[in-house]
C-alpha cells in the first residue's frame, strides 16, 4: 500500500466547520501529527497513530510526515483554519525543497475555514471588499516588515486581518502596530477582536482604533480592521461592496 | 415559529467541500435564495422552494429574503466560496441598513471555503505569507482603485489573489492588470490561473508574468500571484512562511 500525506485543515474550532474531505482523510489516516492542541481535536480510535508535537518545529514535524509516506503510512498532518494560511502547507514544502529524495512522495493539500473569515462571519461582513490578512509574529520575519507592509495596507485603503497578534514574548509589537493603524487610518476607523471563533471561549469585542487597547488581544485573537467605508448596522459590522474613491487618496 | 436568514457558503464547487454546518442550514430551509448556478446545486426536495435570480440583483435578494424571514420562513441565501468574501453578505447589511424595519430579523452568517484557498491548496500553498485578496470587478468601484490597490500590494510585496478578474463586458482590464504588474513585480513572478477548482472543469496552469496572458483568464478563474519569495518545488509553488526584507524594499 502507498503511502501518503495529507496537510488538512480543520477550521477554526467548531466540529461542524470541519469540512467531509478533512473528515475522510482522517477517517483513512495511520498517522496523525501537528501541534498539541491541533491534535488534541482527532478523535483517538484503533490503529491510528497521534504524534503531537510543540509548537516551532515545524519542519521538523513536516520531515517526519514525509519520513512515515515514504514507509506506507497515510499521514495527515492538521492545521488550525487553513493550512495554507500562516500554517503547515509552506513548512511542508520548505522542507521538500531540501529534501528532494521525497519528490515521489503523493502530497495533498486540503483546505479549510481559516479563522479571519469564521471571524468575519461573526462579525458581520468587515472582509467584504478588498483585504489583507498579515501574521503580526515577527519569527520569521523583521518586525520592520510588518510595519511596512502595514502601512501599505492601510494606504491601500484594505480591510486587514491580523493573525498572531500578540503572545508573552513580544507583548509590546501589538501596542505599536495599534499606533501605526491611528496614523495611518484615523481614530474612528472599526477595529474588531475575535477570540477563539466558534469555540465555548468565543468572544467579540468591536471597537474603534482610538478605543482599542493591546490587551484586548492574545494569541487566539483574530483582529480585523475595515476599510475607510467600513460601519456598523445594528450590532453587525460590514464594508460595503463596493467604496468611493475617498478612501483611495489617503 | 420564527424565521430567519442564513448566508452560506457552498465552498468552490465540490460536495464535500461544504460544511456540515452549511448542510444543516439547507436540511432546515423552506427557501433558498440565490443566483442561479449557485441555487442549482442545491437539492431540490419536498418542502424546499428555490428562488433562483440573476447576477446583479444582490439588493432586491437580500430584501426579498429579509421578507420572507418576517413571514417565518427559514431562508437561505447562497454563495459560492465564502459568503464574506466579495458575496452576498455585504449586500444583506447594505439592505439592511436602508430598510430598519428589519432590524429584530435573525441572521446568520456561515463561513464556507472561499475560492483562492481552494486554489491555493492545488497549488502548493502560495498564499503562504502575507496576502491581499482583491476583486478586479469594476462594477461597483472605479478601475483606478483598483490599480491603486494593486500597486500597494505589490509594493508591500505580498502575495495576491484576484477574483472576477475578466468578464466579457470588460475584457481590457485584465491586460493593463498585467502591465501594472509586470512593472512592479518584474517578469520572472510566479502566476497561477486557477480554473473551477474542485469541479469537473478545473484547471491549474503556472507562468511567470512574462509568459502570462489575459485569455488565461475568465470569469471561473481566480487568479493567485506569488511575493518576491515564492518558487516552486517540483510541481508545486510555496510562498515561504519567513521573508528576507529584499522584498519590502521595492
Amino acid at each position: 500500500m502507498s503511502g501518503w500525506v495529507a496537510v488538512a485543515g480543520l477550521g477554526p474550532g467548531a466540529e461542524d466547520l470541519v469540512t467531509p474531505e478533512v473528515r475522510a482523510a482522517l477517517a483513512e489516516a495511520t498517522d496523525v501529527v501537528g501541534y498539541i492542541p491541533y491534535v488534541a481535536r482527532v478523535a483517538p480510535r484503533a490503529g491510528l497513530r497521534l504524534h503531537a508535537s510543540d509548537n516551532r518545529v515545524e519542519l521538523d514535524r513536516a520531515l517526519h510526515a514525509l519520513e512515515m509516506a515514504r514507509e506506507g503510512r497515510r499521514v495527515v498532518i492538521v492545521s488550525s483554519g487553513d493550512p495554507g494560511v500562516f500554517a503547515m502547507a509552506s513548512a511542508v514544502f520548505e522542507r521538500l525543497e531540501t529534501a528532494p529524495d521525497f519528490a515521489g512522495t503523493e502530497i495533498r493539500i486540503l483546505p479549510g475555514i481559516t479563522a479571519m473569515l469564521a471571524a468575519a462571519a461573526r462579525a458581520g461582513a468587515p472582509l467584504g471588499h478588498d483585504f489583507c490578512a498579515i501574521n503580526l509574529s515577527d519569527n520569521l520575519k523583521p518586525f520592520d516588515l510588518v510595519e511596512h507592509r502595514l502601512r501599505h495596507a492601510a494606504r491601500g485603503d484594505f480591510a486587514m486581518a491580523f493573525y498572531n497578534p500578540r503572545s508573552k514574548s513580544r507583548p509590546h509589537q501589538f501596542a505599536r502596530v495599534l499606533e501605526v493603524l491611528r496614523e495611518e487610518c484615523g481614530p474612528d476607523r472599526l477595529i474588531i477582536f475575535a477570540r477563539a471563533v466558534s469555540t465555548p471561549d468565543e468572544a467579540l469585542q468591536v471597537v474603534t482604533l482610538a478605543e482599542a487597547a493591546p490587551e484586548m488581544a492574545d494569541m487566539r485573537t483574530v483582529v480585523l480592521v475595515g476599510n475607510s467605508q467600513t460601519r456598523r448596522v445594528g450590532d453587525w459590522v460590514y464594508t460595503p461592496r463596493g467604496t468611493s474613491v475617498a478612501g483611495a487618496a489617503g
